[in-house]
């Protein structure tokens, strides 16, 4: 099974493709999609549903597990960062139904086994899970990661996203 | 000129289409695009950005006007309605570079002649401008309208969203 993982932003979305079957994971490749912040707010989310489109054409995922966007500055960095998150939601749910969301306390449960592991913890567990030579960076491409890891270990788990 | 007026939401979804030739407008049609409260996420935002792609096909807008989300409840409500409104301009700007987006204060100046207009003074001014029988409703239909008729006599206002 391909999973792809996603870590929303607008400025930078991280994006990891794994491939598991369930118990050991390869990690096929993560990067980030990033939008100028001098562009458009149009543009910008245009660049996004595209880039997004992109990854799924490339590596065609069977799930999508999402990091859930619960935290923001502000309503106004709500608003331009939940903008991110639904148009990267509208291209992934073109392609599957099968959406998924964890939140950041999950994934540390997934990934390190403690809810409330540090950033650090999280890298290292990825980097070792994934058999990577380094930490994945930046940490939006590691965190993107981390919940593609996290669905990889979550079949059961109560799926937010899973549309009926 | 035909302008589509938007005024985004998750739950519900005003818009307002309105022809014009910079001094007489005429009334097209308004409506509502609505989400139900208990459909998943990425459900509720695919049906608002097919239909805002149904909109745009039906009524072939030369110019989108959204009436801009600057307020929300708080972070959690301003992530959701920044969704719908980001998927909302990505459908927009795959038909047309001409977006516009104009805060409620220009909307009640360009409409009512006053920034502070209350919400009746726009119905009733909106139901006058389109010669109406009556105010238009629901409310988000309402704003949807004045937005666009807020485009019709702004055609040289700075354009916050217009794409170079």
């Amino acid at each position: 099974m391909v999973i792809l993982g996603v870590d929303p932003g607008l400025a930078t979305m991280g994006w990891g493709v794994i491939e598991t079957d369930g118990n050991k994971h390869r990690m096929v490749q993560y990067g980030t999609l990033g939008t100028p912040a001098g562009e458009a707010l149009p543009v910008r989310l245009r660049a996004i549903y595209s880039g997004v489109q992109q990854l799924i054409s490339t590596f065609g995922p069977d799930d999508i597990a999402f990091e859930e966007l619960f935290f923001a500055r502000n309503v106004t960095t709500a608003l331009a960062v939940g903008a991110a998150r639904g148009v990267a939601l509208v291209a992934a749910s073109q392609h599957t139904e099968n959406l998924y969301e964890y939140t950041p306390m999950q994934i540390k449960q997934a990934v390190v086994g403690y809810g409330k592991a540090d950033k650090h913890q999280v890298q290292t567990m990825v980097k070792m899970l994934l058999s990577l030579p380094e930490i994945p960076r930046p940490d939006d491409a590691a965190d993107a990661l981390a919940a593609a890891i996290t669905h990889a270990h979550s079949a059961r788990q109560r799926a937010l996203f899973k549309i009926k």
